[in-house]
């Protein structure tokens, strides 16, 4: 009996189309992390559950993946008819897969401190697994791709993050970049001047959605929360801004919001200096990110030619290591996703022909002895670095050439029996058609400039 | 209450220097799949609990690591105090964390024929888990590194294995490998003629640890299981056969051995012919591989400076994918044991002291307005692909020089009041303590010959 083969909903398979295309995307990246300082780390896939539960909210608790203890794992459980799943979890899973690359970092940094030099600048890009409902472009496991530098509160990491964001993305070649900016000191300041505290978190929430529904639903779900109207006129005012400048005026009497508008004007003076390669800033009051450990600057990128939401996004944290028992640790990171990221340079057209390429040369088989002729010049050619197979069975040629086709092989080669006595290759151009016979030496110099 | 930092037994948390090192190996090990015209595919890291069960004995279904369910997974079962932990799994874990990559590659072709070309040539370089006891050197989540070639039957396959794994390892430029040879079709025939069919597979899996536990300890081992003493008499003799031709001689009759010395005889030929690298090939007559799908050529590569036991292995199948419905598919593949070649890099010392380093260039921090005229020749070394940064703190030089010395950096730049009104930087080459003040691009120059 044969089993069906499937995969888990929300998971995929990458076949080696995608997955040079996706090395494309992580090797310019990486290439860009590494210019900037940056260097890598990795953290298990399986995390305790206990370093996972109540980070990432209610919500975020019910989409950990959890794993099963292994081994008879009720052997130490009284199981009992009436038992939640809730309870249950607690008794027989201790492990969970990693939400997101953020909360593992923390803890890394933690557990890992005295191997580690401050500031310290890393980059990790790892899948992560979380069980929300699939839909076009979610995945219940998908790769993500962060970029941190803790125990440093200067300034001039905001700036070198936004140059790194913008290098990535021009790197890639992707138009149209804008990155917003905002700072968490600012809404905490317009919250106090609504006199709201109690409703920060309702507000940021509502805030970061104001781009899919307008500011009047902003307006009613914060009402609904508790807000007063009166609140909503402040706000409405502060969301009018669009200038640092105008901003600083609402700001006059709020130190915390004078502190907030500092660090944008320094942002956005020095960006402005060194002038950034294809990307503009821009700075967007209504910029929120909805995560709650943001304590200053925070940005969100966008592809102004793509409607698939935020591509990039970051902030600066004061104290995410807390909870693992070091405090006071300044850092300040960002998030690339990728598989949106993709995405837009799939729509865009973005990718390169020359990305498929698998292998430069085939040589066809016309049977044992011939082949084994081959051998010999295949090593010569992947000594010099050049993608190089032969078709492994004697099949018909014209099997042998859709096969050619299928994998985008640059040059076919015939060594048959003619072509042994004459000593020189026959050589197919794939791309024009056109063949000739000339030596390997010969051959491999031709190439070698067209790869 | 703060959580200690703690990651689940038997995984690991990877620092940079190690990191570097393992992408290292990674990059050289692709490259020369990617030389062999082998792409590279990946298959997610949660499989259907269904795929994996069955297929790696009892032993292999207790280790695998199960999903929970998300959400309220007991909504439909109902809870028994005698439920057994097995029966429940079943209800509550439709999911699994992969175990090996062979299963996944399997399901992955059959479920993707449609977009394959045949013969399909892949690799794949992810992690797999197991639920097994950790120990020095076996962990509970560790990378697997897979090539295989699907699709063909020709011999020419096992050559070109055998060669890219001697170029895999001459490119590590680890010494003394040694390839060990044998053929599942020469163990079939030795147990036919020793009258002992029935115990193939107590046989093959006792052979397999003769290394270890010699050959007696092999002879009780199945005698225990069954098999007669006169059996283990021929045994006896095909074990003392340390060439092709000494083993032909007990094979004359059997047609399944003598098919296998003809397959073993070309492989060892056209090696011969072609030659390796650096890697020596054996015949190795008590190969066996435990696995139960090998069904032609199989071998194993040890380093003969470290006992760790393979650091490779593999071999050809003739029927993987029919499990999931697509029959007479044959195939030849070798596994990389990362981990383990790691280790030997490591105890060998084989490492270039250059794969630690991560930044090149460090500008001193000298204050805010110091630091802001050091940006432009930051993004110029970056342009030209110089890893460059600058200290983010204007802390005590002594401080910012430790930084540098922590992350091995080549040069460090100062330029201070003195040094811009003088137009030039003064650079400290840390490798021999030495000063110059120049220019940047002057410097530009040199450092992009330096690195």
């Amino acid at each position: 009996m044969s089993i069906k083969p499937t995969i888990p909903k929300g998971s995929r398979d990458f076949t080696s189309d995608v997955m040079y295309r996706r090395e494309f995307i992580f090797e310019n990246v990486k290439a860009i992390f590494k210019n900037y300082g940056y260097s890598p780390i990795e953290t298990p896939a399986m995390e305790n559950l206990e370093t996972l539960t109540g980070k990432y909210g209610d919500e975020g608790d019910r989409l950990i993946f959890k794993v099963l203890n292994s081994g008879d794992f009720l052997s130490s459980v009284e199981l009992d008819g009436s038992m939640s799943s809730k309870l249950l979890t607690k008794k027989i899973a201790k492990k969970a897969l990693r939400y997101d690359l953020t909360v593992p970092f923390a803890r890394f940094v933690v557990q890992n401190q005295d191997k580690i030099t401050f500031p310290f600048k890393r980059y990790q890009m790892q899948n992560v697994w979380r069980a929300d409902r699939p839909q076009k472009g979610r995945f219940r496991e998908f790769f993500q791709c962060d970029v941190d530098i803790v125990g440093t509160k200067s300034l001039l990491s905001e700036v070198e993050l936004i140059q790194l964001t913008d290098d990535v993305f021009s790197s890639l070649n992707i138009p149209n970049i804008e990155i917003n900016i905002n700072n968490r000191k600012v809404l905490v300041a317009m919250v106090d001047i609504m006199g709201a505290n109690n409703y920060f978190n309702d507000i940021v929430i509502a805030l970061d959605k104001i781009d899919k529904i307008g500011f009047d639903n902003v307006k009613s779900e914060i009402i609904n929360k508790g807000v007063s109207v009166d609140a909503c006129k402040i706000m409405e005012q502060f969301l009018l801004c669009n200038t640092i400048s105008e901003l600083e005026l609402l700001l006059v009497k709020s130190e915390m919001g004078i502190e907030g508008v500092k660090e944008l004007k320094f942002i956005f003076d020095n960006i402005e200096k060194i002038g950034l390669k294809s990307s503009i800033i821009k700075f967007n009051i209504s910029l929120a990110r909805g995560l709650d450990y943001y304590t200053g600057c925070i940005f969100e990128v966008i592809s102004k030619d793509l409607d698939i939401g935020s591509i990039a996004g970051g902030g600066r944290y004061d104290d995410l290591t807390s909870v693992f028992g070091k405090k006071d640790l300044s850092g300040l990171g960002i998030s690339f996703g990728i598989d949106r990221i993709f995405l837009v340079m799939e729509q865009l057209n973005l990718f390169d022909d020359q990305i498929k390429k698998q292998t430069s040369v085939m040589f066809v088989n016309f049977g044992e002895q011939e082949a084994l002729q081959c051998l010999p010049m295949l090593s010569k050619l992947r000594s010099n670095g050049i993608r190089s197979e032969i078709y492994p069975d004697c099949f018909k040629i014209k099997k042998q050439m859709s096969y050619a086709n299928n994998k985008e092989i640059d040059f076919v080669i015939m060594y048959g029996e003619d072509e042994i006595s004459q000593g020189l290759l026959n050589i197919k151009n794939m791309s024009d058609g056109s063949q000739e016979n000339i030596d390997i030496d010969s051959f491999m110099k031709q190439i070698i400039n067209h790869v």
